[in-house]
C-alpha cells in the first residue's frame, strides 16, 4: 500500500478516536493524551500526524462534513422520486440513527468549543450552502413553488433542520424518526410542488 | 424591607453574576469561587444562599425562564393586532437584542452543561409548552388555518425558533433582526389567517 494512503488512513483513525472520546467524555475530555490512548498510539506518534490539538480537532470536524457530503451525493445519484430524494438528503443531517446522532453530538461540541475560542471560521458547517444548492436545483427542475422567496426559504429550512437536529439529540423519545419525517415532508410540500 | 425580599434580591443578584461569568468565560469559568467574586460576596456568604454549584446553576437557569415568561405575558396584555402579538412573543425567544442574545447564550451553555452531567430534567426550557399554549389560543380565536396539524405545527415552530436562535448567536451578521422578522412573519402566515 503506498505510504500516502497509510498516512491518510492513520489520520482518519485518529479522527474517529477523537469522535469517540468526545461522545464519551464531552469536549473537555478531548485532550491529545486521551485521544492518543483511544487510538492506541503514543503521544509522540500522534504528534507526528497532528502537531496541535486544534489542528486535530479541525481535521476531525472537516471529516464529519466530508462524510455527510459523500452520503448526500450518493443519494443524488440514486434516481429517486424528487420528494423522496430531498427527504433522504435532509435525513442525513437531522439525526434519526446512531451514526447521524453521534455526528451531530460531536458537531455541536465542536461548534461550541471553537466559538468559545473565538475561532468563528470553523463554524461554517456547510449546511446553509448545501440547502442553497438543493433549493437551486429544485428551482431549475421547476419543483419550487413560483411565489416563494428562495433566500428566505433557504434560511428557514436551514433553521428548521438545525432546530430539529438539536431537539432530536436532546429529546430523542419525543422527536422520533417518524415525527421528524412528517415535519420535513410537510415542510417540503409547502415550498415545492411535485408532479408525482 | 422585610427579610425575605432581601434574601430573594440577593439570590437574584447572584444569578445575574452567574450569567455574567458564563458570558465572559463560558461554563467552565462558572465556579462557585468566580461567581462569588463577581457578586462581591465571600464564598461563605454565597454558600448561605446556595449550598452547591448545581443548586445555583438551576436557580439561575429558572430565572432566565421566568424573565422570558414575564415579558411574553406583558405582550399578551398589550392588546396588539394578533399577528403582531405572535411576532413580538416569538422575538422574546429568538435573540435580536443584547438582552435576549445574552439569555440565549447562557441558556445554551446551561443545556449542554446539564446534558453532559446526565441531568435531563433541567433541559425543559418551557418553549415547547409556550408554543403549545400559543397555538391553542390562536386555535380558540379561530386564527389557525383549519387544515393544519396542530401537534406537528407546534413541533415545527419550536424547531424553527430554536434553530433561528442558535443561528442568530452564531451568525449575527447574516441573521439580522429584519431577516428574523421576515422569516417568522412568513411562517406565521403559513399557519394562520388573520382577518386584519
Amino acid at each position: 500500500m503506498p505510504k500516502i494512503v497509510d498516512h491518510d488512513n492513520r489520520k482518519k483513525a485518529i479522527a474517529e478516536a477523537t469522535w469517540q472520546v468526545i461522545l464519551e467524555q464531552g469536549m473537555k475530555g478531548a485532550t491529545v493524551r486521551n485521544i492518543a490512548r483511544k487510538a492506541g498510539l503514543s503521544l509522540g506518534a500522534l504528534r507526528h500526524y497532528f502537531s496541535t490539538q486544534e489542528e486535530l480537532l479541525i481535521y476531525a470536524m472537516d471529516l464529519v462534513k466530508e462524510r455527510v457530503s459523500e452520503r448526500v451525493e450518493k443519494i443524488a445519484l440514486k434516481n429517486l422520486p424528487p420528494k423522496e430524494m430531498v427527504l433522504q438528503m435532509l435525513l442525513e443531517i437531522v439525526p434519526t440513527n446512531e451514526t447521524t446522532r453521534a455526528e451531530m453530538e460531536v458537531w455541536l461540541e465542536f461548534v461550541l468549543f471553537f466559538r468559545n475560542k473565538g475561532n468563528r471560521e470553523s463554524q461554517n458547517d456547510g449546511i446553509l450552502e448545501g440547502i442553497q444548492k438543493l433549493l437551486d436545483s429544485l428551482d431549475r427542475a421547476q419543483f419550487l413553488k413560483k411565489e416563494i422567496d428562495k433566500d428566505l426559504e433557504t434560511e428557514r429550512l436551514c433553521a428548521l433542520i438545525d432546530g430539529l437536529a438539536i431537539h432530536a439529540i436532546l429529546n430523542p423519545t419525543r422527536l422520533t424518526k417518524e415525527r421528524i419525517i412528517s415535519i420535513l415532508a410537510h415542510h417540503i410540500d409547502e415550498i415545492c410542488h411535485f408532479p408525482f
